[in-house]
């Protein structure tokens, strides 16, 4: 191999990163991840070790919930992209960047790229880029929209009934404060919505948003609301389970007892993951951008800019902190 | 319309009848049901009350864990398949019988038939025999098995194995008795079975009997038992609801805390009932009864005789004193 590139004039850079200080049971806290500096060279090596990589600059992060179950010791490893994170590497996620560098046939330096598996770092070696996607970048959808709502990642409470009200559903909302209850009725056209922290009784709740019972119930909360909610389920009702956030952070997740329902009500409730339908990705970008172009679909988001403002960022969403997908951006272009 | 039929010499006989003396929470137990002896005339009546009804002479009643609920007061009136007994008609449930006397033009004396909504007496005047359906009975199949494997109504433990088994499944079932499990594995087929009253430890038997996991779960029981199986379950493990019966005596249901295993294994988990599947019940019988006479299916039947014994009958089932499918006779033919 020619060696004329390894000169000592290679540009070496700072590259920020955020670690996890130690595994999290209970409510995660922003003492629980910790920023260092290192050094990175903005070039992929030359050697075996970068065949096929490509090296990005990370441009925005997303911050997630299913974030805090990696946080957790010993997850099962049968799915890497949700198996505990490891401690001696930056916690990765949903993010943007730019290729500064790369040895994969698929990517050239300049290429605007998202991944699910992006590291909460100002620069990334990514050693097998399989989970990374070009993006085709126009002026008029801002780029951090590409660690969100144009990666099927997070914003879900305040997309997923904008998607049901595009198909003539009813849609009922519910959040945690007067302003995110405000802005499902009023931006994202919700037909209804509640605080469910100002009902002590979520079962009457329910009756009084849904009079004649429940058809779909979209689930992102389990716990004390998929129990309220399977009590008032119609026949045939059915249960997309997205995940369970009111349950990450407890040592001893909250018990359901109303599942009985499912079998007298006949419903169906059935789990999904993002990473497997990956495949259907094209024809869902295409249906999103053309949304939102139309106006048919509008996207809040909450931006904080740096990588220190990061882990503040990610644990605020478990109080409920952030309005609209929260998003940590690195670096402007 | 002639009144030659209206003349004195009408029969009336003897008819035998169970209700419920009150409705039950917790356990039921025999004195929950009581006997009582009425008389019934041996003809339809020929005014308009009895226009297309039939008179039946019950031969065999079913006892099925679903008529428990029934003993419930208030459930919602949506179901009338399982809506709250009345305390003043005899209680029903799946049943065999002949028709004496019949004003419908499908029905005519003679006649076998079974239903789902068979009064627990000996004989039972049924106005709208839409739920009747015929049998058309030969010498090599028990008329008993109509009121269970014959009208797809209980013994389902029993059943679902071997059915299972029938499609390549590797099937391990869970009986409360030391003879049941012998039952399962020497006369079902079952490849493995297990006391769950001898496990302290659910999880770790099922670990025991699916190092690799759990494919399908076919829930009749719920509780604690459904809990363990969620962390037992593989990726896109399916679970099919067909009762709790773990469930229906206690006050407050057991809570299940595993649920989170829906969204990160993407487990499918619906239920169902057969009053929403008649339409597909001659495809069923042909399939069952060939399936009886090649020997590929076995079904065992424990069988009390008379009336009187039917209270005991019905709520031994939620003791576990049965061993196959209980059923009453009220009458040799």
């Amino acid at each position: 191999m020619a060696s004329t590139d390894h000169g000592g004039g290679e540009e070496v850079t700072r590259n920020k990163q955020v670690f996890l200080d130690d595994y999290v049971s209970g409510f995660p806290e922003e003492s629980n991840l910790y920023l260092t500096t290192s050094s990175i060279k903005l070039k992929v090596p030359e050697d075996q070790s970068g065949k096929d990589a490509v090296l990005v600059k990370n441009l925005y992060l997303s911050c997630d919930p299913f974030m805090r179950g990696r946080m957790q010791r010993d997850l099962p490893p049968d799915r890497p992209e949700l198996s505990s994170y490891s401690l001696g590497s930056p916690i990765v996620g949903f993010g943007v960047g730019r290729v500064v560098d790369s040895r994969h046939s698929d990517f050239k330096k300049g290429d605007l790229v998202w991944g699910s598996t992006i590291g909460w770092e100002e620069y990334s070696l990514i050693p097998n880029p399989e989970d990374l996607f070009k993006i085709n970048h126009t002026d008029d959808i801002p780029l951090s929209y590409y660690t969100g709502i144009l990666a099927a990642s997070g914003a879900i409470g305040q997309l997923v009934g904008q998607f049901a009200k595009l198909v003539g559903c009813y849609v009922v909302g519910s959040a945690g404060s007067k302003e995110k209850v405000e802005l499902l009725k009023t931006k994202f056209g919700y037909d209804d919505a509640f605080n469910y922290k100002d009902e002590h009784d979520l079962d009457a709740a329910l009756k009084r948003y849904f009079p004649e019972g429940i058809d779909i119930y979209f689930d992102n909360v389990g716990g004390k609301m998929l129990d309220a909610v399977l009590v008032n389920m119609r026949s045939h009702g059915r249960i997309a389970v997205c995940g369970m956030i009111s349950q990450y952070n407890l040592e001893q997740p909250e018990s359901v007892q109303n599942l009985s329902a499912v079998f007298y009500k006949q419903i169906r409730m059935e789990g999904f993951a993002v990473y497997e339908h990956y495949h259907r990705y094209s024809k869902f970008l295409d249906f999103v951008l053309s949304c939102i172009k139309e106006g048919k679909i509008v996207y809040v988001e909450d931006i904080t800019e740096g990588l220190e403002s990061g882990p503040a960022a990610l644990v605020g969403l478990f109080s409920g902190r952030n309005v609209g997908k929260q998003v940590v951006k690195l670096a402007q272009e």
